[in-house]
């Protein structure tokens, strides 16, 4: 245990106190009276089974859906429960999905991926040659460019945590280095930029930069331990760190090494960030510093004035978190909260700190800042820079409120 | 990324060469052509789902079954499919279980957990009450005492990596330091030891010393991110980082502050350790250095010489792996494999070692060195210490054979 986690510890137990949770705990059977044998210690329990489930008890913990074009079946997305999660790990099984023409049922053994254009080899390669090459293990979040694109809307509308920031998860990729395999096709010169192409039916496609491909780009063949799930790419996608999601493309079919950008329709007419003035920002590719607390949340209500550990995660494309501040006072005042060593860059970092909550309406908000000084900014800051029109790239200062009553709920504050 | 792994990738991409595999990767299409259009992407693909599953194309990746009490449902084990899987995290899916009574169904809101015995406050927790004390998240292994069991036996058995090493998987396990509850309840002088029960039919019991619960001991109550799977102890679990997992009581339900062990019979007759002089070794706690390589392992097929990643897990009670050797000779000689950066202590720690098979008969080994300079035995060694009686704690070198048709074998060498 760091140095930094012992002493937020410390200060947890100290405020824990006799008072607020530890009379919660020990005045509930009044006069001490140990529990009952329960009935299930009475006769012997399920038997084992090859390929465990989430509790019956837990069945509400689900991805929350969007179905973007009405009449079409996948085109939309799928959120992360955020309120309902702990650590940093996202189960793959709640791992965001966005897609734009549904999940492709690919064969893994009729699968090819092409590299081709402008390098001295054009090679294509069978799934199996990808798994035979050296791979790389990585924790990284992925966040598409929309998350939280409703709170550019002037109302901040009645919505969770998973529901307004669920566009973002993290897992550990395991895959090839993209680097490895264009060494191999060799490169000609003047080759800038590599088409992504999906096998879906929608053709996914984004130029992505020749530096990011030699850089930590990977074929991700890995999610969490086990091959891709196939809604996150199965059985191959481009993994590009700390980028947004979409030039993460999923079931990748195609690499053409090319001299300029494409211009592809999932570039132009989508994310691109249409600005106050009318003008458009394309090619905008990292994630920004973001934050969001996700306990206490809207749709949570506090039982009454105590000791309550504000949790939420953290996370910026730039790089490392360095700093979360919370505030319980509407941004009046921060204090730097714990961060969960050790911080991983482009991974999602969760903080805590030990909130004793006077029972008054209070607002909650918290502040990250990365290591490269990047700090999020508050809504309306943010809003004044980039107007109303855009649907990308949202990353400001997230705001709930707590009533007098424990009932907690989105605000814009 | 870190300059050993960097020196790694390009040592491998020097291996690669024009041959092995880049041959087989460009050559499978003859004259190049590329590949036509699959029939996934002329329609639109699956909808959403609220809670995501593997690719039915992986439906063979599951848990094997060992069922230890004939006639009865839940005792045994499941082991994880290490050669399917890479990287470090464990699918919870996937994740071991050992059970002595089956799974029992508690309903989370009638669960209680009792903390009594040598203490001034005795203190009964709901899991509402506990889901608000401080959290700490940790990634962590998770081994079963009798992992690797059958490898006491003479002759080698005919099992995959998952078949004699699948009782160990690792997890990032989010939960309350006990040391906490143990603070709050203020234990009285002279109690050295802690009773844990489980709320299963078994009442799973062991005896924990007191400076393992005040040093990293947590309840846990949340793995990979979501709350615990029921065959992992939901809705919580005493997690002892390192330490041998069913002392790490699931579903627990109780723990009784006491002035010495209690020898239950779960620390008397079972997990006790018969030596060749017929005398017994109990409470040996953590778990010894260990590793395994995972791909290329028995079960497997080499498909003709050329180069092949090696890739394996190391892991160690005691602290942080610091080295893993690999010996394509059977042990004659032997590499240090880079390894997987961060290494976290107590956690999974990934390696991997590019080797080119020239076709002879080979027998691939590897050995894990931990910080406190433990070294991983050879199979000869550790037999000769420990006897063919015992049942628990084997952590021997593991050897795999690869004939000159590329089949690859479980062998004692």
């Amino acid at each position: 245990m760091d140095a930094s986690r012992r002493r937020f510890l410390e200060r947890s137990i100290a405020l824990l106190g006799v008072s607020g949770l530890v009379a919660r705990a020990s005045k509930e059977a009044g006069a001490f009276e140990p529990p009952a044998v329960p009935p299930w210690m009475t006769s012997p329990g399920a038997g084992f089974n090859e390929y465990g489930v989430p509790s019956k008890h837990e069945s509400k913990v689900t991805r929350t859906l969007i179905r973007s074009q009405p009449g079409t079946t996948g085109s939309g997305a799928a959120r992360t429960p955020l309120e309902a999660l702990d650590g940093t790990i996202t189960p793959s099984g709640l791992h965001f999905e966005r897609s734009h023409s549904g999940v492709p049922d690919i064969d893994p053994n009729q699968h090819r991926l092409l590299v081709h254009g402008m390098v001295k080899r054009p090679l294509i390669f069978t799934v199996d040659a990808l798994l035979r090459y050296p791979m790389v293990s990585r924790v990284h979040f992925m966040e598409c460019a929309g998350n939280s694109q409703l709170l550019y809307q002037p109302t901040a509308p009645n919505l969770t945590a998973g529901q307004t920031h669920g566009l973002v998860s993290c897992s550990e990729w395991t895959g090839v280095p993209l680097r490895l395999l264009l060494e191999e096709a060799s490169v000609e010169p003047g080759a800038q930029w590599i088409l992504a192409e999906g096998a879906d039916a929608a053709a996914m496609s984004r130029s992505i930069p020749m530096a990011k491909a030699m850089d930590d780009a990977m074929l991700a063949l890995f999610q969490n331990g086990e091959r891709l799930r196939p809604e996150n790419g199965y059985p191959v996608r481009l993994f590009l760190p700390g980028w947004e999601g979409n030039m993460s493309v999923k079931w990748l079919r195609r690499l053409k090494v090319v001299p300029a950008p494409i211009m592809t329709k999932d570039e132009t007419s989508r994310y691109t960030d249409l600005q106050a003035d009318g003008t458009s920002l394309m090619f905008t590719y990292p994630m920004n510093v973001k934050s969001v607390i996700t306990r206490p949340s809207h749709g949570l209500t506090l039982e009454g004035a105590g000791l309550y550990q504000i949790s939420g995660i953290a996370w910026s494309g730039a790089g490392t978190i360095t700093k979360v501040e919370v505030s319980p006072d509407a941004g009046r005042t921060w204090t730097a909260a714990p961060l969960r060593a050790p911080g991983l860059p482009r991974a999602l970092t969760r903080f805590r700190w030990p909130w004793r909550w006077d029972g008054r309406a209070s607002v909650l908000k918290s502040r990250a800042t990365d290591d490269t000084g990047a700090v999020q900014p508050e809504r309306d800051t943010f809003i004044a820079d980039h107007g109303n029109n855009a649907i990308f790239h949202y990353n400001a200062i997230q705001a709930w409120s707590v009533a007098t009553n424990g009932e907690v709920k989105h605000v814009y504050a």
